[in-house]
């Protein structure tokens, strides 16, 4: 039976341990922050010392944690993951993290000749709770074969994207377009409602038109326009404006290196920093419409 | 029988008077240029002198031309349709235009007893052929009804928006959510190409996930991911670059009037402006990727 070392414990960590466990995998866990570990061994998780005791332990080594410098230094620093793996082992980061780290780490992996999947999740919190997330995978399609089995026990979706790095930058560029189609659909229906339009009667029409789009139709800022969405519990994540502006970021990063110009995502990362800035951050990244039709969340 | 007069035999107009005459009603038809009128005499429509001699002739006036200016000329100038409709009339304007020329016009046929719906169309020319528009009308439900059969000979979805000015205020807003989109999907899919991923393969991923929209799932910019969309053919029209920068410019000056944040909205009309001021403003609006990604439409 395979071993899996899964470092990073947090919201979406801690739930894709319990579902890799369920699947029958012995897992070893580890985080920074001890009670992370402890609410995780309760299910049958082996807790670690130390990320390279874990890499010791395991065949397959997950991580999921906040950033690229997290990332690089569970896998780069001294006593890091990568000097405690054996050649032939798999590693799979599943955080969302810049393309830049993301190629330096896969390089390093290959000179030690590490197998390495780059492999963000959208989703969230609630599609690791249901283990439905989405996981969009960069690296060689036989390592891609071999994490196949491991994925499928926490997520719904397993996409193969490309060759390194591609897993990062197909997570990147697809919220970069769903931070500009959420700002455009907050800016329609506050115009549309200022206009004297009813907000049902819009998203009927528009909904059935040209301006349909997925910020829209399932997960539409408006509250009370359609069901189970944040608009409808004060704007309760869901997915935090905070977390969208840090993919924004990652956009806008990776769009510099390339010189590739993003004019709607440059003013959309400056609307959601405006937004977090007024104390926003941990309110669903819908909620940017009460930003655009100045409204407060709770009245 | 109720007799029709139509004023604008353009791209739209000749179609939807072929389309009406086929349903059997007796049209009218006037336009500016004379060689228009010419062009709907053998389909059986009877030429009119002016707009004045069409108004005594008929008991629903349609107008479909470019301007709230040429809208307010028609029905408000000296020898203008209304001083020659008789109450109880219908005048039903399919062009798209301001919402303030919209308001004004409402008013001025409500004093003369003159019932007005505003009943801008999206389709296009292609819907407008087919007989497959969708008409989004502003105005009495009354005075909907009354107009439902005669606007169902010419397109396929007829929605009622609401009060007098909400059939244009839903198509600028959709328009406007339709061009913010629209750039979105340019945007992510030239930083995804240039990060190195495949456009069909992200489109697979992105279509699937929350960055989808109708601008990526019905009319892809890139060529050759999806079927039957101007991008397959040198981005021949469809709908005009110029056509899309006027929706814009619509949309801006009604967001101003109410006070309305159009962040994305503005930065969209630069882009399109920017983009017809090269010379492409009789290229579909989905080329605007070129301008993004700085490719030659014809290669």
């Amino acid at each position: 039976m395979t071993t899996i070392g899964f470092i990073g414990l947090g919201h979406m960590g801690n739930p894709m341990v319990h579902h890799l466990l369920k699947a029958g995998f012995i897992v070893y866990a580890y985080d920074v922050i001890p009670n992370a570990i402890q609410a995780v061994t309760p299910y049958g998780a082996i807790a670690a010392d130390s990320p390279a005791s874990l890499a010791e332990h395991s065949d397959v080594i997950i991580t999921s944690v906040q950033t690229g410098q997290q990332v690089a230094d569970i896998c780069m620093s001294h006593d890091g993951i990568f000097s405690h793996m054996k050649p032939g082992k798999l590693y799979i980061d599943c955080s969302s993290i810049d393309i830049a780290t993301t190629n330096i780490l896969h390089a390093e992996a290959a000179k030690l000749h590490i197998a390495m999947l780059d492999a963000p999740v959208s989703g969230g919190v609630a599609g690791a709770e249901a283990a439905t997330l989405t996981f969009m995978v960069g690296g060689r399609t036989a390592d891609f074969e071999q994490a196949l089995p491991i994925l499928k026990t926490m997520g719904k979706k397993i996409v193969y994207a490309g060759p390194s790095g591609s897993g990062q930058a197909a997570k990147i560029c697809n919220n970069l377009l769903l931070a500009i189609s959420m700002v455009g659909v907050c800016e329609a229906f506050t115009l549309a409602e200022k206009l004297g339009l009813n907000p049902k009667k819009f998203f009927e029409i528009s909904s059935n038109a040209s301006g349909q789009c997925w910020s829209m139709t399932s997960y539409c800022p408006v509250p009370g326009v359609i069901e189970n969405v944040p608009s409808n519990h004060h704007y309760q994540p869901g997915f935090m404006a905070k977390m969208m502006l840090k993919d924004l970021r990652l956009a806008h990063h990776a769009a510099e290196v390339v010189d590739s110009p993003i004019p709607l995502g440059a003013i959309a990362t400056e609307l959601y920093t405006l937004y977090v800035n007024q104390g926003h951050g941990e309110v669903d990244f819908s909620g940017i419409i009460n930003f655009i039709s100045t409204k407060q969340e709770k009245q």
